[in-house]
């Protein structure tokens, strides 16, 4: 369950601590939990398939400084994802993103934010990846996320289906809080090194920049991407 | 200089990468560089003093993936950043904070927002740490940045001086966005699990909420400063 392939093949992913595994169990989503014996021993019983394991094995296997004693392997939401991917009203698009902190922080910031769902270039970092798990605080369970293999396809679909597709750039002009967020929206986001490429940014219906003092050249993605969302959630 | 001690002790700091080094040099704080043969052969003798060294030493002091052939020992701007504070008509406070990433992103933000300065607690990471200098992208030579000893007298002479001092909670009802951004502003930013301290919260002159959607308990400290900083630019 540590590589990407294996994850994707077999629908599940890993999760670690008490927080996130209840959240899980509630949603009836867990395949099998890993429960040490201190951790039984607190909490009692759970109300999935669980196997028991040692406190010194569980120490081992477990990726976390301080380990809680549960690690479980969650049901990729697939199926639930697309359904609601395709209903949604506002979108965040990432082409190319790779530090999964920052995929982390964008997934939990866009439910805070109220965001229905986001959609993934295949050369993004795992949405599985431990890091990224972690970093959204429980948000990856309930918010739909999907991957799509041609980003550009899908932006032209969204297009046509009166979404305001919206990108920022460097040589815009009109500042993001001023671009038109009371329809359907989506925001792109671009990688963290070089942005959105021209092929994507030239496809967006509105192109804004977030205006910057100083010396800084970009903002970091996830920064950028709340600052947009956020717009989304003031004009509703 | 790997100790947080050794670097307020010298007053030095390390940075790695030629951008920044060339941003140091040109600011004149380059107490003393060290220089792979390679990056010598590229890029031609430095108008500081410097030290040259091998490539495959250089490779392992390095402590990025791919060196690019220069670490420079650079000068903690102590006085200056105290002399800007003073002046300053914008700051952030950070109390507490533990996350270098975070703490990088924040101080890379605020310069994009136009922010005078910002001052830690002193119990916040260093921001001389590695991988906080690092996600500055450059920002900490420009951004002034000042520990204090006692961060609740500051906010209190903040307060007494005219600074609408603005603390997030979540028994706030009024959103950030309708907060008074127009005169002399102090966005109070907490620590990653916990939030503000109820004693700087009680001194804040303005309680704001950020709305959120969902089960999301909280934002990411940066996320949370950048939205907020991002109202000082705006009602600039």
């Amino acid at each position: 369950m540590k590589k990407s392939k294996e994850r994707q093949e077999q629908g599940l992913f890993v999760t670690e601590g008490r927080k996130m595994f209840n959240e899980a169990l509630e949603m009836g989503i867990v395949e099998k939990a890993f429960l040490s014996e201190n951790y039984l021993r607190e909490c009692g019983e759970v109300s999935c398939p669980y196997e028991t394991v040692s406190n010194e094995v569980f120490n081992k296997i477990s990726e976390t400084v301080t380990p809680q004693g549960v690690l479980a392997l969650v049901k990729i939401p697939g199926a639930m994802a697309s359904e609601r991917v395709k209903e949604a009203k506002s979108l965040v698009l990432l082409e190319n993103l790779q530090d999964p902190g920052n995929l982390g922080t964008i997934i939990r910031t866009a439910e805070a934010a109220g965001i229905d769902g986001i959609v993934l270039s295949r050369n993004c970092v795992d949405p599985y990846n431990p890091k990224v798990v972690r970093s959204t605080m429980g948000a990856l369970f309930r918010m739909p996320v999907l991957y799509t293999d041609d980003l550009t396809l899908f932006v032209k679909e969204l297009n046509k289906n009166g979404f305001n597709t919206l990108a920022t750039h460097l040589s815009a002009t009109k500042p993001y809080y001023e671009a038109d967020y009371k329809g359907k929206t989506a925001i792109l986001i671009g990688n963290e090194g070089n942005g959105l490429s021209d092929e994507i940014t030239d496809l967006a219906r509105e192109k804004v920049i977030i205006p910057m003092s100083g010396k800084v050249e970009s903002l970091n993605a996830s920064v950028a991407a709340a600052l947009m969302m956020y717009e989304v959630k003031r004009n509703k």
